[in-house]
């Protein structure tokens, strides 16, 4: 059978599962192909770290990149390192000799994705990277390809994991936000500086790249609008419940009118939403287009085999092209223009909570208030603290978030409203 | 811009969607392609009936199929008819002339699939059948690409609106199977003879198919065990409530070392899994393999525009395919041996409702009964309804299926027990 020869550069969490799975469905994988995808060289930084990893025979170690990027039987590079400088170097040596890639490198793709594609391009190779978002889950070959023929509005995706994990098992104990990532970082769904995932960061960087096929725009991390987790309190997720919604942190990128819009932040969706049903660790992305109406996608957002799973169907998709001699045929295709929408300026229906005086007359102040700021009322639930205290929940009508705001610093110089608890938007089914 | 011609066969509820995606999406799809797929003739039995549908520049009606298949310039024939005799010689005729077939014809393909890929396979040119099941979710061609690295053990899907909608309507207002299906009627999402979709020869056909690609096997409707949904009751939808479970009409293929089963039958499925909340008419299929672990794709499963989605992706890959010249590559694999397991040996948990005389001592001889036949109870409800009777909702686990029939024949027997009510599957996780 004739054999492509692939090499790895990396074999951490995901080159490891990569191989594992490429040796382990190797006769289906050849069956299904009708061609052989072979690992012929692994680069390593240090060698030495794996002399308990048996290789099989036609399968070596080596520390030299160079003897990877100078090999020529070698037609397909599997980067899977991570890091941006050191991978953009050896990705784009390896698109400029001619070369094949397949990365599972979100932060490269999130720095830099739309000029690698180009250079592949130009290059005539594939540059795949289905494993860079949402791990196992087939996204990016889907909304390239069977949703190619869709004009897509929206994205809504939970693209990470670990924040998943903590407000799922919030909203299930009731218990705070410490406490969950605490065990979370025990478990090692978390990591010991969280930052990236609570922060929203990762998600970000996961819906750049996601927007940037979907909506055929150069999309970068930073056009991003980003907002985390961290403030997310127990009492709003049972005010929530009550309400008919559930918590999640939602990436969304919105084509209006008036441009895309970006945004990370956590959110309100209805009980019903297929979105609420997605527990734990899980992601998933749910996708509006003008054919499809609408549609999710389901699964391991991460993962040595999931992953893995993901780098291997993109090692199949290169291998195929390189045996059909039908490589670099992926034309990138970009509006020049971004036309980005500031976020601010998004309608949204939302929740609040407030601490007020515990006393008559104070709902009447705070509906007055929203009425003057021309923000209708949908639903309220009043709960008394104690003899002083009593706790407002507000869900508002859809309206501009700068009415919000207004509202927030009215309510701010009103004396019965001891404080503005929290704001959280509500998303539109 | 470098043009590819297509034809359609057919422009009913599809064909019509298809036609009109093409159009208003042309300008995107041509850019992401960077090909043009041209619809230059369009087949239909009678012409006249269309003379209110303007058709743009350069596309023609035409009432003679040999038009359409003689020409030499069309390299993609669209069936988009229906029915499997007809369709299946113009399919036929399209393939041995050289040209591609993208169709979206579920019952030609559960009758005859296999066949007519390895005719596509001999003459160089592809066939393509996305839309052909769960309308505009992309799932053929994510069995074949993105999950191509995954030896797959499970596909559990729930394949027919019209059953889930029903279902769901049960579910949520507790009403019953004769009304709920004549709203489904009355709504157009129930067909005046409802056979098909509600005895699960529908969701049967669209097994064989996704089964015949997820585990490279020659597999037809007639292989798949099919049990309908007319014989659930709302009470024992509200009894599995109770229990934590939701009911679902599931199309199940397992591969076991004992061979793999293939199923249609209305199941319980815990209210956690991902399937449950899949409601009203929309589809989904779960996935298990051993790269992804689980996976579930979500959405339409007919209508115009999501249908006529999935044949347009299957035109755009085509297309690329004719620009690359690279036609023909999708080599179909298939084992020799089908090694199907008899659906009687799947091992279960299963509820049972029983009418019994409401005096002491009837559990305890219901209970000795199971007993006798090894049959461990996980839950038991008792619920009395007069002086004279009571009902027993029960919960097994897991156990062959012989040995519940055995357990039902007991019962049979027993003076206590008025009715053998209903005994449903419980799917495991």
């Amino acid at each position: 059978m004739k054999e492509v020869e692939v090499a790895l550069l990396g074999f951490g969490t995901v080159g490891s599962g990569t191989f594992s799975l490429l040796q382990t469905n190797a006769e289906l994988i050849e069956n299904r192909l009708g061609v052989r995808p072979h690992v012929s060289k692994i680069y390593v930084r240090n060698p030495q770290k794996y002399t308990d990893v048996t290789l099989p025979e036609g399968t070596v170690f080596t520390d030299s990149v160079d003897d990877v990027l100078g090999d020529e039987t070698i037609r397909i590079v599997v980067e899977v390192m991570g890091g941006t400088t050191f991978a953009r170097e050896c990705v784009e040596k390896a698109l400029k000799a001619g070369k094949n890639v397949v990365t599972a490198n979100k932060d490269l793709l999130a720095e830099a994705g739309p000029y690698l594609l180009d250079l592949a391009s130009k290059n005539g190779v594939d540059l795949r990277y289905e494993a860079s978002v949402l791990g196992g889950i087939p996204i990016i070959r889907t909304l390239y390809d069977s949703l190619g023929g869709n004009k897509i509005s929206e994205l809504v995706g939970i693209m990470n994991g670990t924040t998943n994990f903590i407000l799922s098992k919030m909203t299930e104990d009731g218990s705070n936000y410490d406490e969950v990532l605490a065990e979370a970082q025990a478990l090692g769904y978390a990591e010991a500086d969280p930052t990236a995932d609570v922060e929203g960061l990762d998600a970000a960087r996961k819906l750049a790249i996601l927007s940037s096929i979907a909506f055929n725009r150069r999309i970068f991390f930073e056009d991003v609008h980003v907002e985390g987790i961290t403030k997310i309190d127990s009492t709003d997720i049972a005010f929530g419940k009550e309400f008919g919604y559930t918590i999640k942190l939602l990436g969304i990128a919105k084509e209006t009118k008036k441009g895309l819009s970006l945004n990370v932040h956590p959110a309100f969706i209805s009980q019903q939403h297929p979105l609420a049903a997605v527990r734990g660790s899980y992601n998933a992305l749910y996708v509006k287009g003008n054919g499809i109406d609408d549609a999710m996608f389901y699964g391991r957002g991460a993962g040595s085999l999931p992953t893995g799973s993901s780098v291997v169907s993109d090692i199949m998709e290169v291998t195929k092209n390189e045996a059909a001699q039908a490589t670099g045929k992926l034309t990138p295709f970009f509006y020049p223009d971004k036309n980005l929408y500031a976020s601010g300026k998004i309608e949204s229906s939302y929740y609040m909570r407030l601490l007020v005086d515990n006393s008559t007359g104070v709902l009447a102040k705070v509906a007055s208030k929203l009425a003057e700021q021309r923000i209708s009322v949908q639903a309220v639930i009043q709960r008394n603290e104690d003899a002083q205290t009593a706790t407002l929940a507000i869900v508002t009508s859809i309206c501009p978030r700068s009415y919000i705001l207004n509202v927030i610093n009215a309510f701010n110089k009103l004396r019965v409203v001891k404080e503005v608890g929290s704001v959280i938007r509500i998303m539109a089914d």
